[in-house]
């Protein structure tokens, strides 16, 4: 029989070292932005400092239903002499601008929202005072500027509302919106391609067309849409050189960055290296890390464009996801937030480690207001070990970890809040 | 001049009663679901348990890039005295099912994935080996199912994965894929549709038909949307009562709830009340609580669906939303969890409050590891002062917290999470 053509691994890197050179090779990119209707910017990422172009409110209103008064006329009011005023009209939050005025004795009606009448320093609730025919009672001293809104107090023209990398959340929008903007400028979600290897997959696909033959693609997806880029599953890859080669290059076109899974070790049919070595410099940066699970990840470089080459076992694919993918993500996202949620928690048991960093699975829990973080690895990181987790903690090398000492948790995304808080 | 129609609140509820008689009213709803693609389950809430319908992996694999082998006969290998073993085939993941054996002194090449051959015991990795021509080396004694995945190691037969309610995350997807389910049935998203009022809305309209003059709304139907319901913005009411009755009733034909905002205080003009009471019974059930602000939230059940009342002022708008609205849409998510994140907390000045519940907007953030709940509220709760919030703490009648004291706060949604941890 022939020989397998088996090769080897080079050198493997150092996990932080490798991500740090990925990261420092994509920091020169300038990010895409586009301008968007304001409706449709919840949770994207402001590329630009937010100013206030108005006073908000543009005018003084009040708060409150009930009477616009002048409250010096106030100063001698109590209980059992009240100070009555003659109601002399009404004002509506829609009546802006009036030229209604209040006189001495008088009161204006104004309904929440509605502006001050010339004159009046302050208003009354309705229910703290009394009504008699069109003459209204007030029983204690009313302070100026009660119940007034002045112009500017909310906003002031020029001031600064939200900075640039900011994650727009409802109430960024609502303020965006008073100061009658219907678009908002953000950066353009990361485009994230993800092609899974190889030929098992196609023959799945062949045997049940039906059903999600390339699964791991659609968890590497939906990890990759919860940190706030857009997934784009490109398919298979059959085991062939060619048409790994054509995939990769197709996709590099209409993404910033590609995710394989699968085909990027050492075995025979293993062709992402070697496609994305073919297809340009520097090609392939780093095959290999000091890791496990996920020691078969690595990257590359095409045209300017990462190529991410993860593991296709899901264990080693996920760590490998985490270690590259993830913090390129933040890095395409021009967020100011860190890209993981990061708890410090208790580890449950003992933890010791060898010579490489760990991705070690937890299922993190509060017990007794406490977060307690417990290693969830059954057999050989199956996907119901991830199913178990929600989220995981790097170990160094030779780290031996006591029950209960502290430990840094990412969780995976904002999803596994869900269940942690409360 | 006519004498305003000034109406006074039936008395205030307590907050937490009101809530509670809300949440009763609608405890017996059966929620709706639905058999959605897989591919659009992120985030959702599954509506019944799921079980393993198949044993993963169905039949004996390797997890690594190796040999196949009878690790009986490396009982005496060692670095000195290697073993050797004739290569007498090869076996790739595509290869299942099939008949190669492993007999006396041979070995398979397996790549990750691939099924064991009859007559192997264990695998041995590539980076184990030395290879000379057709034979491979093993310098270690190997054990029994090293680098094998058993028949059923990830799942068993009939096997609970995942709970109903449980919120499907990418991990729960991929689980669900490789059982060859291409669906999930979840809880239909609560259908909320969302009025704002009244007159001077509709006025900025005309004003400035570009501008989204029902900025409110906007921010409500943020918030749903973070929540998990699906929000549908209905306009703007018009200050008559015909006109607001209608919407109310076009609005509950096609929602399981409606919030609206505005025009259900004791003005004029607020005719919201009045609406519910006309469409049916029983109508308005709270109608102010003991809350400051927010006392002016109530709610109505008409045809057996709520509507939610709220405030026009945005301060109190926001509180009467976490009081009602959130908990309903909890309600109708069908989700195990917690409708909102909370964060125990050390306040960062002193507290006292009065006679009534207390929404009091905070910022949290990480100091030193702990967590400071910062009171925000400025002027008269302005939309800057939530802009400046990510959460609030409810605060009981009478009480007095000194500066440092806990408090737990609650963050308005997951957004909020991105800039808090880490």
């Amino acid at each position: 029989m022939n020989r397998p053509d088996i090769r080897r691994l080079p050198k493997r890197a150092d996990p932080y070292q490798a991500q740090d050179a990925l990261l420092k090779l994509v920091s020169q990119k300038t990010l895409k932005t586009e301008k968007i209707p304001l409706e449709e910017c919840l949770g994207r990422v402001l590329s630009k400092d937010a100013f206030s172009n108005l006073n908000i409110p543009s005018y003084d209103k009040t708060f409150i239903d009930g009477y616009a008064i002048n409250n010096e006329e106030t100063k001698t009011a109590n209980p059992a002499k009240p100070t009555a005023f003659e109601i002399t009209g009404k004002l509506f939050p829609v009546d802006y601008p009036t030229i209604i005025e209040v006189h001495k004795g008088e009161a204006i009606y104004v309904a929440c929202g509605a502006p001050i009448p010339k004159g009046a320093t302050a208003t009354v609730k309705v229910e703290e005072t009394r009504l008699h025919e069109s003459t209204v009672e007030v029983f204690r001293e009313i302070h100026t500027g009660e119940g007034i809104i002045p112009l500017g107090d909310d906003l002031r023209k020029g001031q600064l509302i939200l900075r640039k990398g900011h994650t727009l959340r409802p109430q960024d929008l609502g303020v965006l919106a008073s100061l009658k903007m219907t678009c908002a400028e953000v950066y353009k979600k990361p485009l994230v391609s993800i092609i899974s290897g190889g030929d098992e997959l196609l023959k799945q696909c062949q045997t049940n067309p039906a059903a999600i033959a390339n699964n791991y693609a659609l968890v590497v997806a939906g990890l990759t849409s919860e940190l706030g880029a857009a997934p784009k599953q490109m398919g298979i890859m059959p085991d062939a050189i060619e048409k790994v080669t054509e995939m990769i290059a197709n996709a590099l076109e209409n993404s910033d960055f590609i995710i394989t899974i699968g085909g990027s070790s050492v075995g025979i049919k293993d062709f992402v290296p070697d496609a994305v070595n073919a297809l340009g410099k520097p090609g392939v940066v780093t095959q290999g890390v000091l890791l496990r699970p996920g020691a078969i990840s690595g990257f590359g470089i095409v045209n300017g464009k990462p190529v991410i080459m993860l593991p296709g076992h899901i264990g080693s694919c996920i760590a490998g996801f985490y270690l590259f993918a993830a913090p390129l993500i933040g890095a395409f996202s021009g967020s100011n937030a860190a890209v993981l949620p990061k708890i410090n928690a208790k580890i449950s048991e003992d933890v010791k480690n060898g010579p490489q960093f760990r991705f070690l699975l937890v299922h993190l829990k509060r017990e007794n207001g406490k977060f307690l973080a417990q290693p969830t690895e059954g057999g050989s990181s199956a996907l119901t070990t991830i199913v178990n987790s929600n989220g995981y903690a790097m170990i160094p090398p030779h780290t031996e970890l006591k029950k209960n000492s502290d430990v840094d948790v990412f969780l995976f995304n904002k999803l596994e809040m869900t269940e942690i808080l409360p």
